[in-house]
């Protein structure tokens, strides 16, 4: 096939202060679908348009966070090859039983060289989107929340930089989409990585702790979209943190905003198709304000600081 | 890599009447860029965003209709992979010089059940997009033509559909997203296929005849760009076919449209992301005419006839 | 005042087959908050957006049409002023008593002289938009149905349209925006009226017959929003007479639409400001068809023949 | 006429540091069309879509600011007899003769309480739009620049708002649309005033200075030329204060930003119809923040302290 190996993102677990009053945010400001708790009490999500099970899971903790994100792959022959790639890689492996995340198949679980947790999976139920797959009618925004389409990606901040994009080009066959470069002109800052041909579907910007997230990313259908979501978080008093606003890397138009628990969530619309022929986009460190966030061409404070 | 193989659609040979009017009309008009002419006198162009030195290629015939449609492949490996593939299927494929189309390299030619000529290729001169790949400033419309983001996909209309979805899955690796039934239920009347996650790289329509054009598309930003494409086309007396409206298959929104040859176009914005874990979605015999037309959810006569 | 006179449509009265079904349809489909019934049994509705009690007025009948149509004036004085003024001009003027419509003041009721019976009035309940006017969160569409801003125009045919717009504008204080004249370049096809600076408050077509009802149109926010209800529209199989497109006249975005009755009525977005130091624009009737439908630049068969 | 009186904005002076740079960037930045110089060396723009002569007039001077705000009314009657009214209410006025400013007639020029200058006039020579008034096409955006529809409005700032509001609302017969409280609930910090039915045709802050100017506004048709307005900023190096982002009053979508003489000005798109039979919108002073910049609900540092 011409898309095999990994396909997208699939789930990200985050850490939640309040379990009951997130999975009513959740639902209400963002718009998701609660899917079910499983027996540890995680709250699953998806999206309407989403087709599998959940793709987001909310864990109860003291500290807000992302336990990890999995990406789904074509197979279990796939799954295993990969697991295979990775142990010879020299990564070690460990295989989450099937059942662990609710109707959810077995998952290779691994840590990156930024001490993020990496999972991936194979199967998870098609429990089908909104409109099903038998003359579908289109999917109107006719409820409050956000609705976003899918959980898009994730931008996770972390030291060893070089080790995680050298893991995910070689070993997992991302491609690196755009990069800034630090002063010294030779030093990537953050990169842009994707498995399909999506301007990013993970990213990763260089930070002193390991582990920490910056945001993670919801897709919306056009700019119109991005402002009825802030429209949305104004009337729920939702912290923004900057936007609606446009990326200079990827193109995208987007809001950053922050959960109730502090972590740092995007809804962002657009961004141009990138293939693994292309060259990828370079930004100079005197250029960076532009290429995060295009028109004020400067980073805010919280960009570089604020992660959980 | 998670995309290999077969990368995307990367150019159409379309025949034109008078050539001299088409390389008007294809850069004021649509807005593409013209990037110069072959010693057989063929015309290329591409858009602003595309890298790759063109996309259309224009040349001058008797009879409207399109000639050949290339797709871009990884890389050289990959290219004679696919050759050996092909040929082990049963396909008689042909080399076509690098050169022979400007800029780009070997091609490796062949017909398909609905006796169309596709192409692969590995390598075309990467000239770059109206932005560059260092801290590149966003590409704004800022002159006249509709100024299309890409080349996105054809829709051909041929005899053997089962005979040419076989080749693209089967050996080319594509994925059905969705298909329309006609009325026994069983048989399909067309296939929309992907080879990446987009909702169509091309598209096949059962038809009496052998190696038809139905339409050649070109991706727009928005819903509001295709709205401007519209003013333009009316502006520029163009006929329109139809459209603005929505395509129930893949949700874009779309305008059919027919330039001096006769040749359908089509300028589209939006449409799902499918990735080949997906079941494909059906449509019914009598759902088809929201499958096609959406809002009016029924065919124009054109639909079915009009091809060249 | 800068703004007297006549400020705006108000309400307009429309006869259906069904009310019960009519009531739902309006409800679900429209996306219109159902106000109460009268003694008659006559269904009010309002939009979201507007503050007076009532600006939809649903009667059953046999036959579908548009009872009448009426203007909010500045205040009582200025309904006895231009009272007095249709009276002097030589127009039979009736008083409906308050309370007649729900929530209504005294109504000046006369006939034009196509026929339609125009109604005046300066008093409606404020009840209130759904986000009042103390500090007020933005109005974000969050539930089913189109849901427009408000009822902005209808466009009426009938007989003597010379008449009716003598009427309207010396009487009424209308301006002429747009015509469209006959073969003969002197006989007006068609005009279009503000009593505002927006771009149509009332239309009216020459035509055979006497008061009959081309459309009553709702406006909505955006483009998009257009799309939306097409989609909507699609979803409830609601019969669309054309669009989503443009008119060339007024330069809105449109959708002509039937309702279970059979009467026709638009959602439509933009259009220019008008003001009364301005020409009128002049299409000649070899460009009628662009100047009604933009894009196809050509009369569909429905535009001039099906009214009620 | 229902709209009578004083019309609409209709001329801004501004003046410049330096005139070259200006008028430059006033074309190729913001998409105005020039329209030459007069005697005294000032410059004069309109946009494409606007009929008379101009809209928009540069003074070369020492420091940056707005000379006078204009607003043309109906008729020469009109403007006499607004002049009596000035001069009965205790205003003196002045009249600047035609021909003053290019193309323009006689001017009643007298200062308002705040300490601006503003202008009547009846008379400025009709051009033409881009399109015409017979069969015009539309003017779809097709060139550099940000090519907004009209000159809108300005908020000034000035110490006796109850003076200037009275004024307004008394003698030139102008609709208070939304005013923001002071901590006491009772003083007005601000106000916005219509002289139709747009949401603002002037809007007055509180001020410990007579004659400033906070920003002379531009009008666009969508949330998405507001998008490409941000984006032909950054592209410009254009210093954006804040946006894209949407007032809660006026519900309307907008960029605040520097011109090269450091006089904000506004690119903003929607905002509601407002009739003098509405009661106006009251904005406490614990929600100023949100009434201004409806996302962020607070106010930047830049909106209350920098004027020109």
């Amino acid at each position: 096939m011409a898309l095999t190996g990994v396909l997208r993102p699939g789930h990200a677990q985050i850490r939640v202060l309040d379990l009951e009053e997130s999975v009513k945010w959740y639902t209400d400001v963002m718009g998701l679908q609660y899917q079910g708790r499983d027996k540890q009490g995680r709250a699953y999500f998806k999206t309407r348009a989403e087709r599998d099970h959940n793709s987001v899971i909310l864990r109860q903790a003291d500290q807000a966070g992302m336990d990890f994100f999995g990406f789904k792959v074509l197979d279990k022959a796939t799954l295993d090859d990969l697991e295979k790639k990775l142990q010879a890689y020299g990564v070690a492996t460990e295989r989450m039983p099937a059942g662990d995340l609710l109707e959810t198949g077995e998952r290779v679980r691994f840590k990156i060289p930024t001490g993020h947790t990496i999972e991936l999976y194979a199967d998870k139920a098609d429990v089908g989107s909104a409109c099903g797959t038998t003359n579908p009618d289109m999917d109107v925004i006719d409820q409050p929340g956000i609705i976003p389409i899918r959980l898009d990606h994730c931008l996770i901040y972390g030291d060893d930089l070089e080790g995680a994009l050298d893991l995910f080009t070689k070993v997992l066959g991302f491609t690196l989409v755009e990069r800034v470069k630090l002063e010294d002109g030779k030093t990537d800052l953050a990169v842009w990585l994707t498995c399909s041909a999506k301007a990013h579907d993970i990213a990763i910007v260089r930070h002193g702790e390991k582990d920490k997230l910056h945001h993670v990313s919801f897709q919306l259908g056009s700019w119109e979209q991005v402002l009825r979501a802030a429209d949305i978080m104004s009337k729920n008093r939702v912290s923004i943190d900057i936007g609606p606003t446009r990326h200079g890397i990827t193109n995208g138009t987007t809001i950053y905003f922050f959960e109730p628990s502090g972590n740092r969530l995007e809804t962002f619309s657009g961004g141009y198709d990138h293939y693994p022929d292309m060259k990828p986009i370079t930004w100079t460190w005197d250029e960076v304000g532009a290429g995060i966030f295009y028109h004020d061409r400067k980073l805010n404070d919280a960009f570089l600081s604020v992660v959980t």
